[in-house]
C-alpha cells in the first residue's frame, strides 16, 4: 500500500509527540529500503536534552540531486476527547483524512514518498540524478537536535543538495494558493532603561525609567524598519513585555525593561539590523536617556529563493494539477528551511495549513492525490 | 526630671518599632497623669491587623482648645551593629542625643510635654482653655489603629479642638527653618490596557497594548496637572510600574497595565483629580487604544492650614527662639496631619529631619531645649 492516503495514515497512527518518534521512521525506512533507497537512521542528542531519531536516504548518485524534507514529529493532540475521529486514528470520514500531523506534515511527507516511488517504478527504478529524503523528529520543539545536526552530518559525508522541496503546510485556503520561498529572520531582544530610584513625593531627587522607556517603545515601534523588498513584506519590530515589577506605590523605580522580537526582510542582515535599531536607539535616548539592549542568540536568519527556473518548474506543477498559480510567499512564521537554505535553494510546499495545530487536524484525501501528482510532475520536470 | 532630654531619653530606651508600645505611652502617662490630666489610654485593632495603643490626655475644660499630636511608633533600627552608639540607648554624646526615634518623633513629643508642664507649673496648674496630648503608636507602619480611631473616639466623647500643632520633624536643615502648614494629596491608580493576543508574525491579526500603553504613559507623565497655586508646588503624576509579564518572545501579548502615583495640591479635590485624568486618557486613547484607570481607595486628602492668626503666632515663637522666620511648606510626603486636618486648623512644627529613618538618628540637645522654648511660646501666645 504505497499510496499518500494509506502511508500518512501509517504514520498518523504513530503517536510521535516531539521527541518521541512511535515507529513513524520506521515506516518511511520500509518503504524506502524496498524502493532501493541507502537508508540512514541517526540518533541525536546534547545533555539536557531528548535523543532524536532522524533520518536519511538517497537513491542515485549522480547530480542533480533533489531532496524532499520534512518532519515526523507532530505537537501534542490538545484535549482528545475533544476530536471528532481519535488524534492518533488516521481515520477517514466524508473524503477526510482526520490526525495529529495529517496536515503539519505526516501528509506531506507521505505525498512525497509515494510520488518518488511511482516515479522510480515508471522510470526503471533509478532517478536521472539522485533523489533523497531528509526526515527529523525534532522540528515542532527545540529544533536543537534535527535538520541543523542533520545537515551538519549529510556535508561531512560529503553529501550536496541541489534542490530541496520542504513539504510544510504552505497553502493558505486552498491547494495551489501559495508557496513558500522564503522566511523573515527572526532576532529578539531586551531593552534595558536605567533611571535613579526615589520617593513619588520627591521627583526631583529620582529620574524615572518608566516615561522614558515608554518613549523609546514609541519611537522604535512608530518608525517602519523598512517598506519591504521585491519577495518580502516590511520588516517588523514588536515589543512583546514590558516589565518593572514594583509593587511599593510610593517608590520610583530604578530601572524598566522591555522584550522584543523583530522579524526581518532581505533589506538587513543580522548585524545590519542589530546597527540599525541601536543606532534609532540612541537617537531617541538623546543625551539624556540611559539605556541598551541585550540581543538575544538567534539562528533564525533572512533567506530566499529567488523566482527562477526552479520555482518556476513548481509553480507549473502545481498550475498542471490545480489549475492555480500560486503566490511565490515570504511571509508567516519560522521553518526549518532557514537551516536548509544554507545549504541550497529551497522551497516551501505542502498541505492547506488551516487545521494544523488544532483539534481534528485534518486533510481533503483529495488534496493528498493532488499533492503527490504535484511531486510527481516536479519530478518529470526536475529530471525532464 | 520633666525636661525635654530626660523624656527623650525615657521614651527612646523603649524599643517602640510599629506596632508595639514598649512602655512608651506609659511614660507620657504617668508624667501628664501627675500634672493633672486626665489620661486615656485606648486600643484599637481590626482583623488581620495588630491591636494598637493609643492615647489621649487632657487638661481644662474651657476653650480654646489647643492639642500637641504625635507617634511614639518609630521604624525599624535596621543594623543595629551600624549604630555609633545603640538604636535605642537614648545615649548623649559630644552635644547629640542618638537613637531611633530621636528626631521622628519622640523628641518632638517630649519637648511638647516638657513645655507643657513648664507653662502649668508657671501657671498655676490650670491653662486658660484646654490643653491636650493626641499620641498614637500607629504612625509608621499601616496607619489604620491610630490617628484616624483616636480623632473618631474623641468626636464621639464630644472633644472639640480649635488647633493643632503636630510635632513631627519639619525642618529640612536647621531648627526653625520650615512650618510645614499642608500636604498634598495622594492617589495610585492602575492604568489597563486591552489588545488582541497574537503571533509576532502575523501582527496584523493582533493588537498590541505595549506600544499603546507606552504612548499613555507617555501622554500623561508628559502634561502637567498643574501649574502650582499660593500654597503649593504643581501637582505630580509618577507612573511606578509597568508590566505584562509575557516570557514567551513571538507572543504579542493581550494586556498591559501600568500603576501610578498622583501627588496632588489644592487645585484639585479627589474626585476632580481623577475626572481629570480620566477625561485626559479619553483624549489620549482616541477612539483607538482600549483602556481603563482602577483608582485605588485613598484616604490621603490635600489640605492647608491658610495663613493667619494662629501660624503667625508659631512663626513669632519660632523667631523669637531662632532668630529665623520658617518658611510656611507644603511639601514632600503625608503625615497624620491629613486626618487631624478634618477636625481643626493643623501646623507640623517639630525637630530638623536630616537624620530621621537612617543609621544613627541624633538630635542636636540644644534643638531639643529650644524646641521646647518655642513651643512654651506658642502656649503662651495662644493663652495670651
Ligand atoms: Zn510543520
Ligand atoms: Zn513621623
Amino acid at each position: 500500500m504505497n499510496d499518500a492516503v494509506s502511508i500518512t495514515r501509517d504514520l498518523v497512527r504513530c503517536p510521535s509527540v516531539t521527541p518521541a518518534d512511535a515507529g513513524a521512521l520506521g515506516v518511511l525506512e520500509r518503504l524506502l529500503k524496498d524502493a532501493g533507497f541507502e537508508v540512514h537512521r541517526v540518533t541525536f542528542g546534547e545533555p539536557g536534552t531528548a535523543d532524536i531519531d532522524n533520518l536519511y536516504a538517497r537513491i542515485g548518485t549522480e547530480a542533480p540531486h533533489i531532496t524532499f524534507a520534512g518532519h515526523t514529529d507532530v505537537v501534542p493532540p490538545g484535549d482528545e476527547a475533544a476530536w471528532t475521529h481519535g488524534a492518533f486514528s488516521g481515520e477517514v470520514k466524508e473524503g477526510f483524512l482526520y490526525g495529529r500531523g495529517a496536515v503539519d506534515m505526516k501528509g506531506g511527507i507521505a505525498c512525497s514518498v509515494a510520488a518518488v516511488l511511482q516515479y522510480l517504478a515508471d522510470n526503471g527504478g533509478k532517478p536521472k540524478g539522485s533523489i533523497s529524503f531528509l526526515i527529523t523528529g525534532d522540528e515542532e520543539d527545540i529544533s536543537v537536535n534535527g535538520t541543523i545536526k542533520l545537515l551538519k552530518w549529510c556535508a561531512e559525508r560529503g553529501e550536496k543538495f541541489d534542490h530541496c522541496v520542504l513539504g510544510e503546510p504552505s497553502n493558505v485556503e486552498v491547494l495551489g494558493d501559495c508557496i513558500k520561498i522564503g522566511r523573515r529572520g527572526s532576532q529578539s531582544g531586551t531593552l534595558y532603561v536605567d533611571g535613579v530610584q526615589g520617593h513619588v513625593a520627591y521627583p526631583h531627587r529620582a529620574s524615572n525609567p518608566v516615561p522614558d522607556i515608554s518613549r523609546l517603545i514609541v519611537a522604535l515601534s512608530d518608525e517602519p524598519l523598512d517598506h519591504g523588498s521585491a519577495q518580502f513584506q516590511a520588516s517588523n519590530l514588536e515589543f512583546t513585555s514590558v516589565d518593572v515589577g514594583n509593587t511599593a506605590s510610593n517608590v520610583i523605580p530604578g530601572q524598566a525593561r522591555a522584550k522584543f522580537n523583530i522579524r526581518y526582510n532581505d533589506n538587513h542582515t543580522q548585524e545590519s539590523l542589530r546597527a540599525l535599531v541601536e543606532e534609532r536607539l540612541a537617537k531617541a535616548c538623546g543625551n539624556r536617556i540611559r539605556a541598551r539592549i541585550v540581543w538575544e542568540y538567534s539562528n533564525s536568519n533572512v533567506f530566499v529563493t529567488k523566482p527562477g527556473a526552479f520555482t518556476d518548474l513548481a509553480v507549473s506543477a502545481i498550475e498542471e494539477v490545480t489549475g492555480r498559480k500560486p503566490e511565490l510567499s515570504t511571509s508567516g512564521g519560522t521553518s526549518d528551511a532557514r537551516f536548509i537554505s544554507g545549504y541550497c535553494p529551497v522551497i516551501e510546499f505542502g498541505l492547506v495549513g488551516q487545521t494544523m495545530h488544532q483539534i481534528d487536524e485534518r486533510t481533503p484525501v483529495s488534496d493528498l492525490e493532488k499533492l503527490t501528482k504535484i511531486y510527481r510532475g516536479v519530478l518529470e520536470r526536475y529530471f525532464g
